[in-house]
């Protein structure tokens, strides 16, 4: 029997040396996850919940108002947890973290390329380690919908549905270029070092700043943003003036500048890097005859969800999911003006979705209170 | 009597000194400008062609079908005249050209910062100075037609008929957004210089290449890039390898690359900064008592088109205008996977947009042959 972390508790667990997808090591590989609520002993009530690109395992920040006694994520009825993702800077090993066979200095360049495939068989060496033979539903929005998706396809026994929102069956060639001119932003940074900054005193942060900033447009919807900040100059600023400068802004400008401090100042831009690559790389047709007869293959009840305004992952990529899913468990459009962002900031719509979603999963729903107090599993 | 340059070939013009809506002065500035067919003595075959942010003068070459004997842009039946905007690279005065005062060296930094009110105050000046008093219609699309819609606003007199097309009543925070992340990407060049390069024997080609991938994505369909090169790798790369590297592309980005060196071979960067931000400061309520009051005033009769799949300026832009202006000759949608490019792309259904506008221009039109042979205006 497996111990699993006090709640909400960030806790490693070491998964041994993972091999990528592509042929590389990472010895000595850690995964980081919380969990709040309790396990079932059969498990059948636990929930994997999959973060998106710059989010980490802390569930009850970017969807804390959907955890908790009698929230969408029950915690009196589920066991909910999330583990950061391999290759983040968040806990799981990733670019930051010390390399096991250079004492005191970081992997760097050394750290492999990553696809969303890696991430999932790291995840479930993380539940095999935590002793976890089963969940009851894996679900997440943009690269965590990208997990899910892999998830129901990797290891249909593993779990009986999965929710994947905001996300497309592989990365469009769209994604790819705009994906692409963030991690050329980092990489052109003098600061990045080919990636071995980590022992400089100097980190990629302008570039950094720079990808979140275009990062960001495609996060939010055009109407919202032109909602907020129209044409206005940013207070004190004057961008219509005589002569352009840097320092004369729009409005706009300011709340991407804020954007992008604000993510430099608590994420890695090594991670950063690995993991856009990685969803550059997300394709569920690669080795598998093709995009919709991998999808066919997938027999796990999958519900989809996507937003109306999402110009970074557009509704017809869900519908194309649904169309081509062998199972499709439900289909539901977040209708916002926010963008691709709506599956974290549209959390009335969420509530609903993921609360229907819970409700369609196939076996009889656990009960509120159900599980015993002690948070351990049978090995 | 003025005479106009040969066909075809691009002509300089002296406009004097320029000032700025914002004060600063241009000494010594020229436009350059090209011409089509002959025009009539009282100039009302005259058409005015505006380009959009990085073409030119040549509408032989980016409207190429739609210009000639019996195309949409009669030149049997009108004259078809096109200029370098203001602050351009193509022949006008722009930060890359000599500086009046100082021999030998380019504006650079001391350029000042333009308008869209500025370039097409430019225009009329160089009108002015060929004497034409007045034209049939002037038409173009994105920044053009930002141009086309301040000629309406501020020359109700000088046009029978505006035709704007795939633009907006004023830059959004969104197109704000990502604008200046363009701008950013060639002013953090280290080769900028603060924009006084031109005498140091380099360029920011880097920083002007990343931006014209990033815009590159949004003149572009994410369903046409998509359709063209989804996620095949460029011949002979593998951007699936162990380990991330910038040298294994994925097919979209060796088209991005292509397209970006492209632009830096054949455009100034210091140009690019100035229209870029130009188009930050389109507004047409600026001064005027807010949007839909500038909109309401503007009695040249125009019509409107814009593309289904625009994500730059939305097709609801365009029915913004539409529902705005006083008098809104005509509005048509362009349907193409194209995106914002359409304008450029879709041949056929231009040729179909531009005649039905130019059918529709108050007046009886011009006969095919009419002008006489002598390319020659009275004074």
């Amino acid at each position: 029997m497996s111990q699993l972390a006090p709640e909400g508790t960030l806790t490693e667990v070491p998964i041994g040396t993972f091999t990528t997808e592509a042929g590389a090591a990472i010895p000595g590989a850690r995964i980081a996850y919380q969990r709040w609520g309790s396990p079932l002993p059969d498990c059948s009530n636990v929930l994997l919940v999959e973060h998106a690109l710059t989010g980490d395992s802390r569930v009850d920040q970017w969807w804390g108002e959907l955890l908790g006694p009698g929230r969408a994520l029950d915690t009196r009825r589920y066991c909910v947890l999330s583990a950061n993702v391999l290759g983040g800077c968040q806990g799981s090993t990733g670019p930051s973290s010390p390399h096991p066979d250079d004492p005191g200095r970081a992997w760097g360049s050394r750290f492999p390329a990553l696809s969303i495939r890696d991430q999932v068989r790291a995840e479930r060496a993380l539940l095999s380690a935590l002793g976890i033979p089963r969940v009851r539903a894996i679900l997440g929005g943009s690269m965590g919908g990208a997990r899910t998706l892999e998830w129901a396809a990797l290891y249909p026994g593993f779990l009986r549905a999965a929710g994947v929102f905001a996300v497309s069956a592989r990365a469009s060639a769209w994604q790819i270029g705009i994906q692409s001119a963030q991690i050329a932003a980092v990489e052109n940074d003098p600061h990045w070092h080919g990636g071995d900054y980590y022992s400089t005193g100097e980190a990629p942060l302008g570039g950094l700043a720079t990808a979140r900033r275009i990062a960001h447009l495609t996060y939010r919807g055009e109407l919202e943003l032109d909602e907020r900040f129209g044409t206005s100059a940013q207070r004190g600023e004057n961008p219509c003036g005589a002569y352009r400068s840097a320092r004369q802004r729009f409005a706009v400008e300011g709340y991407l500048d804020h954007q992008a401090a604000k993510l430099a100042r608590r994420f890695d831009a090594g991670s950063y890097v690995t993991l856009t690559d990685s969803l550059n790389r997300h394709d569920i047709g690669r080795g598998r005859g093709g995009l919709n007869k991998a999808l066919a293959a997938i027999t796990t009840p999958t519900f989809v969800a996507g937003v109306d305004t999402d110009i970074l992952y557009p509704y017809h990529q869900q519908e194309h999911l649904s169309r081509n899913l062998s199972n499709l468990l439900g289909m539901a459009k977040i209708v916002s003006p926010v963008g691709h962002d709506a599956f974290l900031a549209e959390t009335r719509q969420m509530d609903r979705i993921i609360r229907d979603f819970l409700g369609r999963v196939p076996g009889d729903p656990p009960r509120a209170d159900a599980p015993g107090s002690a948070a351990s599993l049978p090995v």
